[in-house]
């Protein structure tokens, strides 16, 4: 495939950063704003616009001097890059109050990925529905992966499950775990799966350092 | 007060990486294990050994040389600089599927924080009860966090209602706001309240990113 992230790989620091690009990006074009400069960027970012302009400049995203970015044209471009194009699909595996909380989430349709199953454990939650889908018993997830082509599972489970759960789905055709469960997985390493653990705790944590500076210095 | 933090201000990026390490060390105490090398911390965390040094030293967690790190020693030093016990209290405005999602969490908790009280809008919401909590009117959050002295609000609610809420809550004696709305909140540069935006969307596109990556070159 002629794809321009196949030219030059582009460093993970960049590539966390995008996300915020696609957001800032996303909201000048709903407010109709077609050019932006690295400056104004930078004002609204709070990222410095030497380091906007690196980054851009990454996958070919040069602005003009004194008439700046076309805003669609980056948008399209981190679009493309991050993936949101390619028609991923997931799974939720977990349907307590995490994933109650993401199923009925518009985040996964704005990225262009399709929720094409739910699972979980529990009888009493197996056969109840959300939107058109109907949660399956979670034993299933495995063949219903490999059937279905499936990219990604969202893991909203318990700690306690969490790694039974991944040996399980390692050995699928599964391509990527989004990790709600706060075990910290990993892959073995003749697989590759890509796992992005979040943990809610960790910001929870930072915040609260913040807070009790404030609090001493009060 | 004396305290070690106020002696030297640790950076940003430091602070950052203390949560994973208070993991780290907390799942290391629940294992009996009392001492570790910045060696084995580094395989078990992926960072570099001389990283994990450098981090450590930043708070007087010195090492011996060929004995390794007393592990209770540095999670209660660390415990201490995220303001884990300084009883930081909180509420939850939004009682929708992610505020339920964190209600139920033990995370709070497990990082000495009390949630005091939860709130909605929703006439239906408004009464019922999570554990010993009933939920109250949203409009009556401001006047509890002052008679109360909320450190934290959690703002579960949807992006459109983000920030009049925050224009609501900047009016009392509130210090953070751990934002799960999806609107950037900016705090005016007249008041002082820290600001943890969580963009889940963000992860879920970074996890996307190498998903595509992997599909491509299959």
């Amino acid at each position: 495939m002629n794809n321009k992230q196949n030219d030059k790989k582009i460093s993970n620091a960049v590539i966390r950063r995008l996300p915020r690009y696609f957001r800032y990006l996303r909201e000048l074009i709903r407010n109709d704003i077609m050019r932006i400069s690295s400056r104004e960027l930078s004002e609204k970012m709070n990222i410095t616009a030497s380091q906007i302009r690196q980054d851009l400049n990454c996958f070919g995203g040069f602005g003009q001097q004194g008439y700046g970015y076309n805003v669609k044209f980056l948008y399209s471009e981190i679009s493309h890059i991050l993936g949101v194009e390619n028609g991923i699909t997931a799974i939720i595996i977990g349907i307590g109050n995490m994933g109650k909380a993401l199923v009925n989430n518009p985040l996964f349709e704005k990225r262009g990925i399709k929720i094409m199953g739910l699972f979980d454990t529990d009888p009493d939650v197996i056969g109840t529905t959300y939107g058109d889908l109907t949660v399956m018993d979670a034993k299933d997830a495995a063949g219903f992966i490999d059937e279905n082509f499936i990219d990604i599972a969202v893991l909203t489970i318990p700690k306690s499950a969490a790694q039974d759960t991944f040996n399980e789905l390692a050995e699928t055709s599964i391509l990527g775990i989004w990790n709600f469960s706060n075990a910290e997985i990993k892959c073995p390493e003749n697989k590759d799966i890509k796992i992005e653990n979040v943990h809610l705790g960790d910001s929870l944590m930072a915040l609260c350092y913040e807070v009790a500076q404030t609090k001493e210095s009060n």
